[in-house]
Parts: C-alpha cells; structure tokens; sequence
C-alpha cells in the first residue's frame, strides 16, 4: 500500500509517495503559483501512483474543522489568489482517495512524534513567519480551529525597544520581531549575511524563548522542536535554550533544555512528510 | 448517591456535599492553616457523609500526573507548610473513596463547560494571582503538568513601562502586571478603593486581553472565561473585549466577543464546586 503527502507551502509544494513503514519511494517539487495550475500539478503527480489516501499538509490560514461549511480550503490569506480555494474539493474531485487536512506545521509536529515516539509536543518553525503546530496526547490542540501562534505578544527585549516589527497585522507581535524578514528589517541585511556574534541574534532568540515558555506555560509538552530559516543557524538552539533558562527562572520543572528545546530531527522538513504519511493512514482508518 | 467537592484554596477550604444532579446539599467553608489541621476538617466534614467519590481542586502547582511518585502532591509552593505535602494521600488514609485531583482553575473550568454545554473553553482567573484551566474536546490540557498560564510574558501597555511587576519569579509576566496586588503596588490602594475611571483599569484590560489572545492562538476554545477579584469589578469585562479586538485587528475570526469573553456563570465560584462533582463521577467511573 502506497501514502501521499502534499507539503502545500506557500512558495513551493512537495509532493511524495511513501510505503507502509512510511518511507519515501519518491518525490517531487514544484513551485506554488496559482490554485488551479498548482494543485493540478499535484493531481497529475499522484495519478501516476495507486496511493491510498494523502495527508495534505497546508500553508494557513485554513479551516480544517470537520462539518463546517468551508473545511478544506485556504482561508482569507495574503497570498494572491489563495483565499477562500477549496483546495481539498479540487483534489478530490481528480483524486478519489481519503485525504487528511491540517496545517504544514501539524504535520510536521506530527511526523515529530513519531520520529520521537512522545505523545505531546510543540513544533515551531520560525522562518519567513512564524507557525505552530502542538499535539497533545496524539491528538492535535485547537478546539475549533488550529494554532497560529506565532502572533501572540511578547515582552521586549531591552535593547530592542524602539523597533516597530513587520507584522502587518500586529506590528509587534512575535512573528513581527522574531520572523526572519525581521533580520533584514533591523539590519538591512537577509540572515546568512549577518554575523553570528552580532547581538541581533541574542534579540530574536529572547523572543523565540518567550513562545516557548507560552508553549510550555500552556501545554506543558514533553518536547518543544524548532525548524525554519532562522533556526538553522547553528547557534540559534543554543541561544534559544539560554533565555528560555533566564526568563522561566525555574518557575516549574522541565526536562533538561538539551532534550527539551530541540531542532527537528528529520532533515529537509522530512517531519512534514512522514506525518503526511501517518496522517493518510488516519484517514484511511476513519473512513 | 452523594458526591464531594474540595476546593482547596490558597486561603480558605470550601467542602461541599452534591447529588446525582451536582445539586449542593451542604457546604461549610475554613480557613487554610497547616496542612494536616486544614485536610482533616474535611475528613471529618465528609466523615459525616457517604460520598461515593470526591472531586479536589487545590492551589498550585500540584503533581496531577497519574504514575508520578508525587501524584496527589502540592509541590513547591511560596505558602507555609504545604510544600510537597501529599494531599491525596492524606485525604484517602482516612476516606475510602475514589478522587479525582486536579488545579482549582481546571475544576472551574471543568464546570463551566457542563454549565455551558461546550468541549472547548478556557478559564482564568485574575486574583490575587493568575491562573488559568483549559480544556478541549472535554479533557484537560496538559500534556506532562498543568497549565500555568499566569506566567507568560505580555507586550508593555505604553503608559506602563516603569512599573517592575510583582512577581517574584519574572517581575513583570502577567501575573506580575495584572494579579490584584498589582493595583496596590502601582497606586498605593486596593482595587475595591481606585475609581471605575481610572486608567489604571485600562492597563489591566491590557494584559488581560493578551492572554486571552494567546489563550486563543494557542487553544481555539469556544469561549473564555473570567474569575477571579480583578474581574469582578463591572467594568473590566468591556474594557478585556476591548482591548481584545484592538489587539487581535481580526487577525482570526472568533465569535462575537460578547459571548467569547465572558464573566463565570455560576455566582460564588461555584462553576468549581459543579466541576469537582462531575470531576469526582469521573473518578468513580475510572475505577
């Protein structure tokens, strides 16, 4: 028996078909441009194979609550031509298989479960903007919508005090100080130009500790994994770790910060992939 | 059949006796001294009853974490005596009876969705400090501990920059600018002495809301619920779904904030008492 997994990023989408220990058999990318000629792409792709059934892991916002009357499609979104697409009718009207709808982080905190075999984790990715996907006993957090806690506010670091963040929505909020286009924003340089010992990185990653020390305020998991642009720089984790010490002042127990506060632990997003994978198998279980 | 409530507060202890409707028959109330003075009153109050099975909500932080050596434990507290007392253990030595442990703000928020009818709800309370339950699809939250959402850092309201904060561990997180002792600290009076005018109640609306809003990033619940002094004074709720809808500029659809952000239901806590019945069927039931 075959999975697919569409990683539907915002730039580009990821389509792969994996076997029943959810390893990838092959795969394929392609560049996000309109709905139609994207997901048709898509569509062709998966013809060529007998999957039985997809997980589909989507850039947001989008509605993945069951009943209602938009489930499936993006929602409203600055990305041109995106809002309101039914993006799970359109595939399922080529694609006659389960398909499981959640967000690109869900399935990559998903995947991360698995590759962890643990039961309640936040995954965050903290690149172009900031997302969030949590999992709570196996089960994803979001009682009528999903996560999108990259917008929440945070206390400012001192010496950052007068820079306004670049959310348009929130200014700033976390994903207006702590996205990566907030580098460029302070500094006028994208991150790979930026030194690792400019203070700039000591401001994101204060930042960064503040969401998972809501994270943990909140949900309390066993794990708290971070991918993204900015996260790859590799002092960032270690940053990260420092602050989250610091500004949680050991008001409660957690694990060691070196298990605890982790980067994803499949390259290239593969979580993404693998929790695609699992989430078709969910899907197929639930028909 | 009868059940119990214990709601163990910081302060006094409310002991309840309820029927299969969660109906209160009798209720006596004390103050919390030391812990095994404080715990056998309610041994002897329920001693007087043939409860089948008692719901405890207790002050924090506890150990709700079935398997741990310290389940049933109040762990490191600032109050007196209570620290890593072994509540549980205490009451069952002399009352045989199934128990169901867990915060005081999740036996409120537990209530409140059966007063409501909802799965999915949010429950803070803004006292003497800030605590909050949650729970989805009718569990709790939680994954290795309990919430402790008091504690999450906030972005400064901008006529509020120079007050440090209250709390001892982080100074200026939530708790630490919004709790009630924050009124004191920042205008010499207590909070039943400012004027309803006085823009100090702004600032508080402030923080508030931005723990609503991480509450609803974070969570989706169906609704959020006040307790808790600060929120008892009439003007606040308005001034939290006010700064609510500034805050968020509808970055998410939620319901209308009138029925979104909302004062408990139930009068002198009571949502806690109904919680702790239903919490203590549970128990019964799991046994």
């Amino acid at each position: 028996m075959l999975f697919g997994s569409i990683e539907a990023g915002g730039t580009k989408f990821v389509c792969s078909v994996g076997n029943e220990q959810f390893e990838v058999k092959n795969s394929i990318s392609f560049p996000t441009t309109t709905p139609k000629k994207t997901l048709q792409q898509a569509i062709d792709y998966f013809k060529q194979y007998d999957v039985a059934a997809i997980g589909v892991g989507s850039f947001g916002p989008i509605d993945v609550f069951q009943g209602s009357k938009t489930y499936g499609y993006v929602m409203a979104t600055p990305k041109p031509y995106w809002s309101n697409m039914d993006m799970i009718g359109f595939l399922k009207a080529q694609l006659d298989v389960p398909m499981y709808f959640t967000t690109d982080v869900n399935a990559s905190a998903y995947g991360e479960t698995l590759a962890q075999d643990i039961q309640n984790l936040v995954y965050f990715t903290i690149g172009t903007g900031i997302g969030a996907g949590a999992i709570q006993q196996g089960q994803f957090i979001g009682g009528i919508s999903h996560a999108e806690m990259g917008h929440q506010f945070v206390k400012r670091h001192p010496q950052d005090l007068d820079f306004k963040g670049i959310c348009p929505f929130h200014g700033d909020c976390l994903e207006g100080l702590a996205a990566g286009p907030s580098l460029e924003a302070r500094t006028g340089k994208r991150g790979e130009n930026i030194a690792s010992d400019s203070e700039i990185w000591n401001i994101q990653a204060y930042y960064i500790a503040q969401a998972a020390i809501s994270a943990t305020l909140t949900l309390a998991p066993e794990k708290i994994i971070f991918g993204g642009g900015v996260m790859s720089h590799d002092h960032m984790i270690a940053r990260v770790r420092k602050f989250f010490k610091v500004l949680l002042n050991d008001y409660i127990p957690t694990p060691p910060l070196e298990d605890y506060l982790q980067l994803t632990s499949i390259a290239n997003n593969g979580s993404a992939t693998l929790g695609n994978f699992a989430l078709a198998l969910e899907a197929l279980r639930s028909v």
